[in-house]
């Protein structure tokens, strides 16, 4: 008995430039692509005749940046679910999720240059659009967005079991690559102001949560100042991953660690999952998947 | 408000080696711990009194590893999220991820060695184990199994739109990296016996499936045969990201394809997922997360 | 002034089915081609006269593909780097480089499958080959053969200065994943069954060599094994990354390692390169690169 | 017979913070440590008593860290050199590899904050140090420098055999990145100077080249204007490889493509590489590995 199914394309890569002006305008995105519905004669009979290919899925995203400038992330993922849950009529959900590559101009004698880029830090921006039936859900975010504070930040009076061997940390390297994800409670916003704002809300309460107590302690305040700074935003969504910094011991060389001497280790990592909601906020429906 | 949240350790690595007979045994496991329950008040206001850190996470797996030989990645995870929802007090479910790597041992004059390994194909085996207040649950699964056959697949009678410009395809290469989960009735299980018959049963019946009309079908042909050789089994879950190989056109070069020559691409690429349960399976519960 | 320069082409994947007979014979390539030569006035005037697009390297590959099997890695590159020397005026130098991925039958029922494969372990077979002007040279070579041993390797004796804390090891895990080439004599060399002998003298003599006082001790060993099964060699070289693993304290968890419980750590790592020539070896001339 | 042979440490990853003022100075550093010598009794009879662990080059990494704050790349790497080659009577060359994460002052209302830090753009820039008995070497780079223009570059008038297949373009996007080092004449070199009048010098050039005919032209153009902006630099190497851009044909989909519709492919890619030299140049010994 078939159960819950979906399909798509992933990894669409899609670069859209504007030479309208002579400043010209760079979008660089991946694309995937998600159909549900009554999809299943193909998986139980063999029978595509519902099925709409991936590589159409692929040929939709190119055509409609055919069409002129694709603009912002959020905008153009809607008009993509809503093509594809207009031409595909077994299709009841339509997902697009976007991830932009963030490039910025080159500085050339202190002036941003009109046709040159380079990648930038600061992380991604990332949207992800559905559209079920035709009920239109945007969730933007950021991922990759790597941050780090040589202060501010301690781990204490933890529960404690047998096999608990580190003592409290009054002082900390604090790291983490953020990836937040931020719930719309409707389509009518300025996506772009409201992705800046979001943006350096998180950032800016990073910088300056001083008395962080844990990665959680932060991350509940991020989700804080973030739907402060957003009043159209209903929920966001924080994986934080500890990248962990451990002071090295150098007594066996003789030496004494001022607390400043670290090892950053990879694996294992902590990851610190959380949800901050806006009191009344409207149901998510099927906006985060 | 906080919503729903959870936190774990990732990517701890253990290997444990039984010397105990000339023949070493030799169990190489990736492990991630999550814990979900009462932790609010550490996002909130910085309490940390409930939380148990994913520093003892990682010590605490490797402690179990010392009580002797690990045994099956299933019911080694079986011990540990008992251990973890008997140790903490403010978990209500706790979830171990393991992955093994497939280490064979090296064959030296057509024997098999005691105590030298190589990495071996054919996936890695995986488990899912979940304990929410007393109630275990076990997925196994495979990751990461390549397969491709280059007869007895098409993609005919599709549905077609306006951007669609690919015709059909008598006869394809079809490759795909299988990531499969299977949910167990309960823990009286034959864990190894079990997850050979499954594995078995989906690298045949992909080998064997021979008038596949898409991924789609051949997805439901293997979770089907699977279910079939594994009674203890309720539901399979199937992620398999299509690795597209394309005719080239050699004509531009002055040559026929004679229906062989083939580039194979990286992105985009179609992604099939699907679930095939079986009439009458228990409730999933918090099972898959 | 431009000093040394080359260019060239990768990644180009090709995959070649021959179905001439129900047995199918699947060959799988990632193929990097470089050129070196006269092709100063590209970089230094912007002349591109000389330059072979290197879309045209991705062209050739696929149209010499489709003049039949292409067999043999080595012998595939010998085709192709002849190609281009007698294509290129401007080309003094060409290289090849070929990885293959190791596809295998998939067993049905005790038989090899005729037409579907799976990905199996053991490493990938490469070969790099170059011709200057009318000297054809072929190293072929393993990449990605992880091989683990536990018992057999000691680590004692070693130099000890101010900054040395690790103390003997009499007993450890031993793992690596051994890339090696090894350089033929000339091209009348039966390739399959050459590179057959070479992989398992080095296979083997990894396992068996069972007094190994380091990983550069146990290179030496392989090479010479290699040397000894291969008298069509002239000399092998090797990169032998240590994956490093380490015994956990299970003490302040109150339990003791039976030293057995290992944590396998990804960096840093230690890394040995050795080559092993045979006395009265041939000069290399541009083999190696 | 043992031919050429090198061992050492890869991945050390060290953090080094400078609380000394209200200013937090941060070091984020991943070495690599390299030996040649007389090590061959290690390799060829098992006896290690010249080898220095390396783990003992791990910890050094560390120690020297702890002596005060690192400083530059290239300063930190030349005291490593130095203790290494002085410590271990075999070792006749040393190298040491350095990367640097780029890290950035989070902004915090218009300000910079004194210990929060964001993972930059731009590149990382490295360091390769080497010495040879008492003979000191520097080569500084950058790595992962992703430019991307979108006017200013052709490629035509291309060497054509039968096999070349594409036409002249005009006008395309360029895109690569970049990794270079520069070698310089001495060690008595403002370090941090240097390296910001190399950088800006290859990232301007690469914008301001708006006659390129092709990556091996934009290259040269780099490499001259790095000479031009760095009198204490002898030579520069670049690899760079060729991020391509394909224009989308959208008439299957009914569309015209303006221009300025493009997929971003992944494999295969072009890769140049050149060496500019300024005339005259001291000979590079073992500086470049």
């Amino acid at each position: 008995m078939l159960g819950s199914n979906r399909y798509g394309k992933s990894g669409i890569r899609l670069v859209r430039v504007d030479r309208s002006a002579p400043r010209h305008v760079l979008v660089d995105l991946t694309v995937d692509v998600w159909l549900e519905g009554e999809f299943d004669d193909a998986y139980v009979s063999g029978d595509n005749r519902a099925v709409l290919r991936t590589d159409t899925m692929r040929g939709t995203v190119f055509a409609l940046a055919g069409d002129g400038p694709v603009g912002e992330l959020e905008a153009f993922g809607l008009r993509l679910v809503g093509h594809f849950i207009q031409t595909v009529p077994s299709a009841s959900l339509a997902t697009v999720e976007l991830v932009a590559e963030p490039w910025a101009r080159i500085e050339v004698g202190g002036a941003e240059h009109d046709h040159a880029f380079t990648l930038a830090g600061g992380g991604r921006h990332t949207a992800r659009v559905t559209r079920l039936g035709t009920d239109d859900r945007v969730v933007a975010g950021v991922t990759d967005l790597v941050v780090l504070k040589t202060a501010g930040s301690a781990f204490e009076g933890f529960f404690r079991d047998g096999f608990t061997t580190l003592e409290d940390t009054g002082e900390r390297v604090l790291a983490t690559a953020v990836s937040a994800g931020w719930r719309y409670r409707d389509t009518a916003v300025d996506w772009s102001g409201a992705f800046e704002r979001a943006r350096r809300a998180l950032v800016e309460s990073f910088a300056t949560h001083d008395d962080s107590n844990s990665l959680q302690h932060t991350l509940y305040a991020m989700g804080e100042e973030l739907l402060e700074a957003c009043p159209e935003v209903e929920e966001v969504r924080m994986v934080m991953p500890n990248r962990h910094h451990l002071l090295v011991d150098l007594e066996p060389y003789g030496k004494r660690n001022d607390g400043g001497v670290f090892v950053a280790t990879d694996r294992p990592f902590g990851v610190i999952e959380g949800t901050v909601v806006r009191p009344g906020a409207s149901a998510a429906g099927r906006a985060w998947g």
